[in-house]
């Protein structure tokens, strides 16, 4: 199995930013646990992250036939990024949508995703622990299609 | 640790209930996996499901002081029950809001949540597989306020 | 055929409630009416009222196996329950929608049906004929799907 | 009894026109069933479908002092004509309103009536039995209100 | 005189339930403190609380005959049960609508009251203090209209 | 001076039509009233009433070349006819808007006129007197361009 | 007969105001040119113009047994002033709303008028022409009702 | 204690104005009722009314240091007049909001209330008695505050 | 091939019609450009305008059977008739949605169609030439869809 | 150069209302402040504040001939005062809109000004200092214009 | 003529993304159709495609004074992209907007370009074949703005 | 003192760029102007644009340790950038927001600013000049700050 994590902007200033809302886990952090777990489930990881819109439509393109499934937190593209939508349409790779915070308890922009809906499903509001909670329901899913 | 978990309206009608949106699992089949979760997390569970509104309102109210933490499916009621809202405002017990279904991906009246603010955080989309997901996210989040 | 007849909320007032938008028949009146074209069709009818939501939710679910079609007047709750949608979309049973009043020139919140668009066909407007000429229509329905 | 039955745009087309949405009886075959409804009835009935709305329009005012009542699908132009909506205000004639479809069920601009609060009340989605069952409605209010 | 009072949802945590909004008296501190006011009135009193809108609804319905007036603190059926308006519209009994917190003064939702235009008029904001108010206001309503 | 008068649908029923709203002349007494003041200001009439919109159109482009200014009370077009718009945009033809009744005072819809910042100027709510009162601003206008 | 004309703020700056909106008469010329035609008419006209809310609402009030009616602009105070409003259901004297400029032509905030519904009717667009008009429009009115 | 009671526009005219609404008592009756009232409570009374919105800022601002609480019927400023709220914010005075009607029951406009949020609790519905509970409220407010 | 042209309202007073929005050809210069481009692909065109929504609804019905595809400029027609929309439903002919003026670019209304949903594709913008544009548009579908 | 200093509603409050949003100085202390910079830039300075919309209407008209420019902040008046718009545009002077908090940081209602559109440029934020800076930002915009 | 081409994120994808509403024609299949096109018109080609929209922005720009008219087909970024519609307003070099598909028959969000009102005119819906309308559509206008 | 100037897209055009709007006035010009303003103040200056959010995004996270305040004119991301935003919230440097234009004075989408809440405050409108007072605001601000 070779999963990828897709991280937008501003997700590399984790443990400094807000840490009321985000917590004070790094990104570094973060990649640790999930790799931990990954390595445990023998699955391959390769971890991303990016502040440029163009870069994360490269990067979504570039998982036809390299990744098997993905974990997606697009931070602020997620609730305006026509662009990635279309990306992750275009490649129709499973895929968990990730948020550090519970998006849907913030301001109303924030409360809408362009990407829900092309997801398998939704972990939100548990911190570093969503990208945990998230990689275990990826590798459930793909078992699931797969058995 | 105590944890109850709390279903709303519908839900004792899982399996048959259109399988394409619910998944092929009873209700009894998910009490089954969570209660596993929670035999092998040293945890005790309580389980309850109801049609009525007040009954749900009932069975909040009484979570005070005999349990530490839920997991929730208020279905229908997330949407328009600012009664479930208050009764869970009136006890502060941390609780995770979990769905079947993906609720960001439905109809524009299924995205909203009057609940999603009060719970630590979301898990949805996942079918069966996400009230695990919540009981492992509640369970870390207990652990780590006890910490 | 086994037709059920389900009354929502404040129907039971009927007679003495708002002569003048209801009507002066009683529920009691409307169900004998119902019952006489039932018998003359040779239909079985089952009736029931209720000023709950819980009850009304578990009355349908109890529909499956035991009716062959309904005709459902849910008042109050026609415009805000999604538990009753859910149930009615769980249990897939033909339905007819009646409303004593002509919901479409009501106030706004009571021209929008939830449970429109999983019924045949709606008849409202005509008072206690309502029941009458639904109850047509549901046979009629029932007759040419089975044909 | 001399009853006026006024259909609008595109009516003409039934039977060919989207047949999943409307169903496969012509226009012919509706009028053919009123027909016998009206004779059975002994009511007299005059037949009328135009594409335009100032015939619409005109037929509608010519119903006064020829015609004790009306059935009235005015298909495109129930959501948009202030001109119909005027002239049935203005002849007070008393009118059901007819669906073939549930427009209730359909997209949000055709789930608003210009005439509904206008008409004794409203019978839609059941095809041609739509017709039927407005013709006995519109029989039984008259026949109350000369009782 | 025959007054009742009639509280929804949660009231019956009073004390204990966000004291910063909803004060420290407990329901029961309120009953006494209206039973007194009825008291010096020479008015009957009843009490009534329910977690449950199908109660509710049940309660205000049996008001018919029974009672003189009402204080009504519907709590969150204030701003979504169309049943609740629709049983105090069908017994027009002469009703004060009472809040303990000022509900103009919270969030959108909770500003939009169903009932109040059905209320002879609104007391809210002053606690436990606005039952005693509300009673006041409500018996010399009463007074005047006898007068 | 060539004058047009152009009304839409409906206004051939006036003096019957909802007295209430649009008083009891009938149109012919408005078309006397006008004609008297014509004739005194030296000026040519020539009048119009239809209840279809391409006619309505046909005549607002047989103006150019043939009148001099017009009085336009489209009636229900006012509110909803792009067409009467783009013909009395590309005639561009000096004319005032006449309402018998105060379009401001009435439901939402009939507030909005899609033909009003076209006209020089509007004149509404006085019966059969708007017409003359819009005939004198006509005159006035047309001869203080013309002086 | 006993005419007001009330005039809002910034009406006293007419003529060097925004001349391709408001023409180039100044108010004095237009308050002669209705004295000429109320003397004409034997009528008594009082002037009032203000720039503040609170005294424009003081001689509304003032005309109860003081005018037989009156023409109104109130300008900016049109479309917000609920004082304005109030005061004028108040003294339920007949009146004539009057605008300059045709204000459904202009931005959507100045094409609502708070005090329309209360006005006989409506006269916009013509510059002090409008005043004219209103003025016979008041008399004529005035006039009828005494008949 | 010193408290002072605020009137705003047009409340000069109650008695005459719409009694339907407003109830046939007039200002200076409802004074009279609140002066009883406060020197039965031992409190001195300031009483002002105003048809200017800016000397009811005047006024709101000359409360800081002249009285120890307030009864607010700021009348038509309740809903558009954000310098009456600046001024309220500004003197941080306990106060109580008045009104005759039941504004909750009028239209939408009057429903809203820019100062409620201010206030301690809001009385509305109950003509002069409006006042007198909520003269009562305050004191009782006061009382408790400083208990 | 059988090409229809179909023309809505005022598009036959092209070149005097406001030239700065939609050029200075003539509907018929336009005519004999697509006349010359038909026959040059060896194409039947038949040509057609009417400013009567009934006309036009006539004309799309008659399509059936006698045309290929058809060129639609419904013009205002476009933006409100659900009656047009229903015809071209009905006959489920290709057609290309040709606009002179880019509608996009216009007040908003004229922003939304209600046809091109139905269409398959859309040319505007560019005056005559949309014309012929679209006339090359449609050949090309056609060929494609027979080759 | 001749510099007015127009203040609004409860500005001369400042330096004790709320002054964690509009800081501790005093409107003294701003004339001050700003009257040294006149001074130094050799312009003459007069400076002005009312509560009254109507005062504040009247003052701006005044403005025409004996002044060269002005520093605007209209405070309440500047979200809701058509009447100030309208003598603004009047006018025509050269002004900039100054607020001491950032308007665009606060709630919804007071994001939006009527009369930016009309201004220089806006300077919003900085206390006592937006003052300051605005004046420097008009002398350099008249200075210009005269170069 | 030199003629530039710009093609939007995810357009690389092309083919092989969602091919039900892009077709399966690759980018370098409808380059190539543009070049053959381009070459027979005599006119010169540059073709650029970018996820990124810095670059878009970036290559916008250059074309000032390089080209002498476009094809821009943003994709994403047509429907939020102000960065993208300011530098076209900056360059203002003639341009035609394309989609393969039809962008008014899709989701809302989609049928809203903020750059249609600076092209040209647009072209849509046809696939591969839509590049080639729009560029005889461009060609056509250049050849006559310099005819 | 180390100050960032940051300049989002489109802004290296100035000069030519619709000069009409935005002046005459290059980038460079403004530098310049900054730059001696800087030096006059002892401030060390650096000075940024880039076309590519994704930059702008690194920058702003750059200024962490390495500015003690910023000018931002971040153009059109100011309007829809929910990642510089998130950039701007995580850094929590002092900065003023600066527009060359009246962005409260253009079109709809252009008056909302999602960096305004979080900038001290805002100048905007007059041209290069906004920066220099931006510059003297934000050395006012930290001088205060560090007084």
């Amino acid at each position: 199995m070779r999963i990828a994590v897709l991280n937008g902007p501003n997700l590399n200033l984790l443990g400094t930013r807000e840490p009321d809302v985000y917590g004070s886990d790094t990104l570094a952090d973060i990649e640790r646990l999930v790799r931990e777990r990954a390595s445990a489930a023998g699955a391959e990881l390769t971890w991303f992250q990016t502040n440029s819109e163009g870069q994360f439509v490269d990067r979504v393109q570039a998982l036809r036939g390299t990744a098997d499934g993905a974990l997606v937190n697009a931070a602020a593209f997620t609730h305006t990024s026509w662009a990635v939508r279309d990306a992750l349409l275009a490649v129709r790779l499973p895929f968990v949508e990730v948020h550090l915070s519970n998006i849907l308890a913030r301001e109303p922009a924030r409360r809408q995703s362009l990407l829900a809906d092309l997801a398998i499903g939704i972990v939100a509001g548990f911190g570093a622990q969503s990208y945990a909670l998230a990689f275990d329901a990826l590798m459930a899913h793909l078992r699931q299609r797969d058995a």
